[in-house]
């Protein structure tokens, strides 16, 4: 009897056992990780990487320095420390820069969908297979993108990429620039500097930068061919533009590295000859130099695309690889929302804490953005510009930026702008340390303000 | 009695299957698979893509079209099919373009080492975390790397990166011709049509290309700072080179693209003033589009570095991450040997086919190049350059172009070089199936003048 209980009781613990062991086997067979073969060193080198802690102050990079077999925490601006942890209370905060990252954390957040891995022998030839320098599949995506998002017509338009939009500033004036006398290229006051210093910087006989749009709008009385650059929304100020000149002889570009819902409302798509995007403004990654331009005439198309090809064979193939990665994912998130509900959210709470603060001074100014109906969120929308446009408005304090640097904070002067010197440009666009140390650096000269003020009542 | 032996029997049995448990949950739990999670996707995605079967004539890109649910195989020349292993006996050997794609088999022999796995976030900024455009880990690595081949002096020397060693063309003349009179830009005939094309390209005030340089090689005689490119070994012929102009007003560009063991011997490492090499022709990377300048002297570095970041903002950081990861895969590779044996031996290999083929004909003829002492392999060396230039010895065949047309090989006519129409170049560098056709096609062509030779003297 009692042989009896056990034998089924160790008949039944073997059961369980091989049950077990089949279930454990099957796992490894079949299961998802098993299936891996090279990728895997590469796969786990990155996720080492990754996982190196940084106090959410910084992160590690895979190309970055190691020591001791660990890789070093590459730390956000005034933070320092193998870990990033330690702050340094007298650093100023660093406002110039338009580096993109407000949305790293939305790829951190993301981290399965924004990875890529790139095979040693990917697209090794100089052109795609079928002879072009632009992906197809990448070229698909963004034309479905705009759609998605209603901010540009892509139909009947040609597609030319570039290394960053940058590239294509001069690649658009090269192309517009077709004809027997120089052409004048203008831009409205204040503008983006790399319009005027990469037109003068090839010192071509084909097109020469001619200052303020304001100062040629009779074009009718000159006997010049004009480019227009025309931002929107604006860099610095973030507001929408038109273009200002008219006539025969007068052709535009429209850059729209901004008209994306993280910074603007989309009150209709853009439908313009020549418009230029990057995803430096609309992803984050301004790191991959990743541009694009849509175009209208086809001349025009083709002298893009001969100068992309003449000057560096188009663009990496690993860059349009991860680039047409980040569309998918973009895609992957709630049919291409969330990236946008994310962005828009942080660029509208830093708006709104930044103009809190400044409601109350006499001393600084930000521009005004009037909300507006975006075809996107079908509703109307308050503003999240990616950069404030500040105004010194004391009579004695002409340079702004000398004002803000002795009180910690580094901003862009507005002359770089065409601007005076009263105005410079705080990007909000930064990490969220960098925009903390922003509001605390600000924070503090605006109660100065209020104590000075009350001292002057009483 | 029977019960103790069914006791231990089951208890046997048991414990086996405990310990397998055990065992499998260990290797669960510690296997190196088991560690992955967020780039287990992207890994999976890619290894699928990888796996595609193309018949070793083609190969599926993770960015390519899919159909059904199947990544689409990308064929070689002549191949089709959706496994590519339908070859068109007509279609002619195309041997035009300079695509490096002999090193493809090498990069998927070492899959693990030439994988990477790029992260979301990877980089997103515009600069390094040192504000600098260029990657210093990845200079590291290449100063390391011409050490180790013993190709160029590199200390005391500042780098440039540039999108291809074709954006670098311009960037230096740019650099060079920083002086009140516009410089005349030149190169020695047969020469790479990019030094003239593209320093045309921008109608620039500042330089312009003046044509052959032995039209200007009593350069005291001329009013004017000369810019001459030195390409060594030399695209098309795979000669060494040296400079030919003297004098205070003469500087020079070495394009040393194709000073690799894969392509030449290495007499000595190179010590100019400012030479230029490209991944293109080291790891057979064209589509990554990757350069690199080594510069003497500081201004022009300094030009150098503006003129890049002004255009482009630099070079990706996506490229610069994959650089970096095929150059420490060379390293890996038996201490930077393995990528050149193998290069060497494929390059070596298709010229003694070539050579041999040729070796009776006189009607065709293709240059000479002589062994040489190879510092990388401590021996004399035979000849293996990139490119045949081939010459068509006929009178009446002044066109060898059309000739070799006309027989089913597509080259790349010597007018494109500056060069006679009796010569062509033939890119040896594309893939087995290119090469392997261009011998089929030549040995039928051969055979012709075999048969008309004989017949003539009977």
């Amino acid at each position: 009897m009692a042989g009896k209980i056990d034998r089924a009781k160790y008949g039944m613990c073997l059961g369980t056992s091989v049950v077990v062991n089949l279930l454990l086997v099957v796992y490894l067979v079949v299961g998802e990780k098993w299936k891996l073969s090279w990728s895997i060193r590469a796969a786990e080198e990155a996720e080492d990487v990754a996982a190196q802690p940084c106090s959410g102050h910084g992160r590690a990079y895979l190309d970055g320095l190691v020591v001791h077999g660990k890789p070093v925490c590459e730390c956000n601006t005034c933070f320092a420390g193998p870990d990033c942890s330690q702050f340094s209370p007298a650093c100023p905060a660093d406002v110039d820069s338009g580096n993109p990252l407000f949305l790293e954390p939305y790829w951190m957040q993301h981290a399965a969908k924004g990875a890529v891995v790139v095979a040693g022998w990917h697209r090794m030839s100089y052109a795609f297979n079928d002879h072009s320098i632009i992906s197809e599949e990448l070229e698909k995506h963004i034309r479905k993108l705009h759609e998605r998002v209603g901010n540009a017509v892509t139909e009947g338009r040609f597609i030319v990429f570039g290394v960053g939009s940058t590239q294509l500033l001069n690649v658009a004036v090269h192309a517009l620039s077709n004809s027997s006398s120089p052409a004048g290229v203008v831009a409205t006051i204040p503008f983006y500097p790399a319009y005027k210093s990469q037109t003068n910087f090839f010192r071509s006989m084909d097109y020469k930068f001619v200052g303020d749009t304001s100062m040629w709008k009779n074009t009718s009385d000159v006997n010049m061919n004009m480019i227009e650059f025309v931002t929107s929304p604006n860099n610095p100020d973030g507001q929408l533009k038109k273009a200002v000149l008219r006539g025969s002889s007068v052709k535009t570009i429209h850059d729209h590295a901004y008209y994306w819902p993280h910074f603007t409302a989309i009150p209709a798509p853009a439908d313009e000859d020549l418009m230029l995007f990057t995803l430096s403004k609309l992803t984050g990654h301004a790191g991959s130099r990743f541009g694009w331009a849509l175009i209208k005439d086809e001349e025009v198309y083709e002298r893009m695309l001969k100068y992309t090809d003449q000057i560096s064979f188009g663009v990496s193939h690993d860059t349009q690889l991860i680039a047409l990665q980040q569309l998918k994912a973009i895609f992957q998130g709630n049919n291409g929302s969330d990236i946008f509900e994310f962005g828009f959210t942080t660029m509208r709470k830093r708006w709104e804490i930044l103009s809190k603060a400044l409601s109350e001074s006499n001393r600084f100014s930000i521009q005004k953005i009037e909300p507006q109906f975006c075809t996107f969120y079908q509703q109307l929308r308050g503003p999240s510009p990616a950069y404030a446009w500040l105004k010194c408005e004391r009579d004695e304090e002409e340079d702004c930026y000398e004002v803000l640097r002795e009180n910690g904070i580094i901003s862009r002067r507005g002359s770089v702008y065409g601007a005076e010197r009263r105005y410079v440009r705080l990007s909000l666009i930064k990490t969220q340390d960098d925009f903390d140390l922003l509001m605390l650096r600000f924070n503090s000269l605006l109660s100065q303000e209020n104590f000075y003020g009350i001292e002057t009542i009483m």
